[in-house]
């Protein structure tokens, strides 16, 4: 049941143009979270060598439209999210999951944190929480 | 002088291999107002054929960094913001335009409306606010 | 008719004992836009003399309710909203000018400034975003 | 020692005059965590009779801050949140939950989860994430 949801996430994220030109990938997908992961390369980085702002808020925005589909249907969208980014982004990988910490319908209210991880460890980067709704509660 | 700004700017973008891998320009920056174009293309777009979120939310993000920047100097980074998304984003450009409302030594608060433009029209797709701080005050 | 409006939203702020509590006033209402007053006195503040953040945060939700109600239908409510604090609040009155940056059937996207007067000037002290929804886009 | 910290954060409450007004109380107060209670009466609702936004903003800002200020010293304000309402609130008892999910010398970025609770259950009615500065770092 939940490898099948993996399954549809991963479907749902190729035929997402941009999130295959981030190279992002669904490594667990089930009712109430969903974690994605982007291998960190130069191209998703800023000024300073870190990951960009972009990039992390891309994968805080879509993991969490992820879990509210979990739990809402996955005809859905972020209506708005809110991001703190707390720790400059580096490493080889970058991981974002996302809970769901309420859902009502038509919508649901989520959280992602956000992690870097290299071989020794995995840090924090950003905290995020906002608003999934379905397309027909959206309109 | 606004031109100077502007070609520092430019770059900036130039500096951030994320911005290039978007194709971000920046077309007006002066005190306390930053503006960014990006071309829509099909690789920045999701399964229902818009835009992205994640391109939008990087925008956004960017443009505020940008407008903050203006004011405290250009050794900032974007802290957090929030961002509503307020219709499907479509059309050949999207522009982001920051302002600051509010500055001080160390930090800003700006604004960011964000346009899909084709060659009828300008619609809004999304309104971001958010704090912009100096590398110095984020330590 | 924008007198109406008014009447009507202080028939409202009326019949909402916490805004009796805080004796906010409403002090325009019209399409797009609502202003609410408050006059300062020590009751409303914290610890080191200044205006408490939760009645900054109460001024501009309900703005922000006020302003989103004046285009979908009375029946509505802040379904969320993010606010920055830019400056300590202090002198005679608050006021909260909430308008509407984009709005649909069942939502609207507001945003607040509120400011702090006293009789020389005005100060900013605090902006907000945020949804208003109406009560069955809610449910 | 946590008893210690619990019993400064009601000295601080109560040199609140606006918590006073609220007559809210701090029922646990730790390295990392602060707890708010607050009675729900009449005087706190709206004109539907459910605990005013305002309150809930309020109750969430103010933990937050005490979270933070229990990892970075207790001269800190919220500089910054966001807040999700989701679900009407009523009830005997207003509690927010607030935890620090990330900190560093002069901010924290913290969670707060806000409950009505009556003789039979809790539900959970707002969620809440924010920045808390020091008032050096703010400055």
């Amino acid at each position: 049941m939940s490898d099948d949801l993996t399954s549809i996430g991963q479907q749902i994220l190729a035929s997402q143009p941009f999130s295959q030109l981030l190279k992002a990938q669904i490594s667990e997908f089930r009712q109430g979270y969903a974690e994605l992961r982007l291998k960190i390369n130069p191209e998703l980085t800023q000024q300073f060598g870190f990951v960009h702002g972009g990039v992390l808020s891309y994968a805080a925005d879509n993991a969490i439209t992820f879990a509210g589909g979990s739990v809402l249907g996955l005809e859905v969208v972020t209506a708005e999210y809110k991001i703190n980014y707390v720790k400059p982004a580096q490493g080889q990988e970058l991981i974002a999951r996302a809970s769901v910490l309420s859902s009502g319908s038509r919508q649901a209210v989520c959280q992602c944190l956000v992690y870097c991880q290299d071989e020794q460890n995995e840090a924090l980067v950003a905290v995020a929480q906002g608003t999934i709704m379905t397309l027909s509660g959206k309109r």
